[in-house]
């Protein structure tokens, strides 16, 4: 849909093209048609949605959208959304909100939905309960399945999902069963005959990345929600899962590049804002960085003696810190994934020396020939390249061993990247460029 | 479920408490059980399993384990698995197999599934049709929904995905109704006045990616897939959908951490393997490198005369690297994410430099306040100070606009990632660094 035309049927106020315009289309896609109009617009806009729309296209706007919306609408049209809307889109909506609006939901909404509204903005940020939803099909293990289908027609159509069911007797949780089977077994079997026992489930504290490798691991649809005492509580859904993971994936890039993790998008974020998540890092690495400097000046004599040597630091330094970040990002992609853990430090360790060794002294021979071509210098060529090999193979073992003790000490492995690395790479490597250096020039 | 219990219950041949052990647990933890165990205990173990979980836990495993299974069973053994395999599992397998082998499954598999799976095997990698299956809920719109149901119920079971159902006339996809609408309305409503006809869909030659974002934006759990001339040959599941999700993802930091990607673990991934998906990038930025060090000789003069200019090189380095690629990486991501396009050029380069304003002049600050401490020289400090800040400007400059036109010519954005980001900085910052002090030393 062209947003000029939206716009112009809107300005024109030829509402009746504009209803069959939001009847045709699709939810996401209505949300950001309304992103680009003004207050007014959108106010006038979002009440012409067909009303069995109107909550998912909300939970679809932007944030500012949100609050202006619920800011203007009537007590009627707040509870008729509200209604509509799954509980924890009404829980993200909250977390959002100003202290005035949040108020005003909360005195819209039924004692029994406001306790439960409190009870879920407890949960700790980034948690399993903080990102679950208390709507889900609860059957008994005594029903059929004539009577559960039968249930879900009466009870499904206000659930976020009901493709999986639970069997549950005074909230514990004794089973599961998917649609699926309910769909393809005989009317007459019994649900406790047909449900599965063993069950994969988190506690509400389990943090949101375990909870998406979970999904990713079994291939799940939703994942059930314990309490404390194991009681049920609620249900993650596929949807939200795969939402943590495309946020978690940035937030790592982001921490590796030397940033402090941000949870708006680029052009959402200020240039203040921006330039508050780069700094510290920046500043620390800077600081980092002149140790490499004062390290330097204690050669002065072997560059005041062989200014040449100057001229191949760049090349070093660039060099380890390449060979450091391959191995750094390799590690910490595999701890995210699950794939490597702390236990497996030595086979790491084994693998990058393995590996350490032949990238170094490929790139020893080459620049070794390089040099001998262009400088005929033997000696040179020799230092050159044995410091690459001592780099290379040094900058690999540090760039796999610390993001394994970071993990180990509780730390995120991702702070342990490509900038961190470079840094305490670049020390050694100069530490062994002019070690070697003073040794076969005898300086 | 403890290794060591399980491969000692099999050696001492307690076949009825390994089939118990096997029929509570669930088939990916069967799957990774199985991996640790010798050719011989993994057929004897295989063959244990319960047949209705055979397949699942079959198409959960490793390729190596897969191919030895499939080269020792039997022909009535063979045919029973591909029985019960999905179809994408089957072509999955077939894109991994041995060519003997794969003669082995085509003779075995029937006349027409033979055909369906050469069909598949020739979709390009990493397209729509390559993560298909052929499977799926295909109803007509002049049933009611009870005839859908009672279809499903007699067809479902051997179907990857039946909560999306697609109402196809002579194979022209003409809406969609999702298991949820079938299990909540009236049973003798029509299945044309309950399909959804705004349709979304990707085509058999749609990129894996793009396919895996339209999950994401629409919280989809099946996607169908069209061919050429609009015909349904197919449909995209979730489980799939977050595989590739994964997968990018990875691919993504891997290259940015100027690797070439690779599809196996870490761990499966050879030595030798490792270093040469290494070492290609190394070299082109070692010698890439070497430029930064010819300028530096054409500088001899100047830290002849103040040696003490050549220890601010590796902080001037670091820190234009790291300005380059926190600011190339966020580019990359909002690339990745579809957040942020070529026409945003101008945008971009607006926000960076106001945030490479900010952040330059704070850290040349910083170090100008810390050289005048440690060593009482006005110049020297404003000479660190307006570098960094020069250096700063450039680095996020170039970080954020080579992303943006490498996507534009049709490169993988991810390869303009720190590691050519910082060696084409160097450069930049060490001119920058030696034409200010060359002026302001009057050298």
């Amino acid at each position: 849909m062209n947003k000029d035309i939206f716009v112009k049927l809107l300005q024109q106020r030829q509402f009746k093209a504009v209803r069959s315009i939001l009847d045709v289309m699709n939810e996401v896609d209505i949300a950001s048609l309304l992103s680009d109009l003004n207050d007014r617009e959108l106010a006038l806009a979002f009440r012409l949605i067909p009303k069995d729309k109107a909550a998912e296209v909300f939970s679809n706007m932007e944030t500012s959208m949100q609050t202006y919306l619920v800011e203007i609408f009537s007590e009627k049209e707040l509870k008729e959304l509200l209604d509509d809307l799954y509980m924890d889109d009404t829980v993200d909506l909250l977390e959002e909100l100003p202290a005035n609006l949040v108020k005003r939901i909360l005195d819209t909404v039924s004692a029994s939905d406001r306790s439960l509204i409190n009870q879920l903005l407890n949960h700790p940020e980034d948690s399993a309960g903080s990102i679950m939803t208390t709507e889900y099909v609860d059957i008994r293990e005594t029903m059929t399945v004539a009577e559960s289908m039968a249930h879900i027609k009466q009870t499904g159509i206000h659930k976020e999902t009901i493709y999986t069911c639970y069997v549950t007797d005074k909230r514990k949780l004794l089973g599961i069963v998917s649609a699926k089977d309910l769909m393809t077994s005989d009317d007459d079997l019994l649900i406790r005959d047909l449900m599965e026992t063993e069950i994969i489930s988190v506690n509400t504290h389990t943090d949101q990345e375990a909870v998406a490798q979970l999904f990713t691991k079994y291939d799940l649809l939703a994942l059930p929600v314990l309490d404390q005492d194991s009681y049920m509580v609620g249900i993650v859904t596929f949807d939200d899962a795969m939402d943590v993971m495309v946020e978690e994936a940035t937030e790592d890039i982001t921490k590796m590049a030397a940033m402090s993790p941000n949870e708006k998008t680029y052009f959402e974020t200020s240039i203040f804002d921006h330039a508050r998540h780069r700094i510290i890092w920046l500043l620390i690495l800077m600081f980092s960085a002149t140790v490499t400097g004062t390290i330097i000046t204690k050669y002065e004599d072997a560059f005041a003696a062989i200014p040449l040597l100057v001229a191949f630091i760049p090349m070093l330094m660039d060099t380890g810190g390449n060979c450091g970040s391959q191995s750094s990002t390799l590690i910490i992609r595999g701890i995210a994934l699950n794939e490597i853990r702390f236990q497996d430090l030595f086979r790491v360790i084994f693998k990058e020396f393995g590996v350490s060794l032949i990238v170094g002294v490929v790139l020893a021979l080459a620049n070794g020939a390089r040099i001998l071509l262009m400088y005929h210098d033997i000696s040179l060529a020799l230092v050159i390249g044995l410091s690459l090999i001592g780099t290379a193979i040094l900058a690999k073992l540090i760039g796999c061993v610390l993001p394994l003790f970071a993990k180990r000490i509780g730390l995120d492995p991702a702070i342990m990247a490509s900038p961190l690395i470079t840094t305490l790479v670049d020390t050694c490597s100069i530490l062994i460029y002019f070690n070697i250096a003073t040794m076969l020039f005898k300086l």
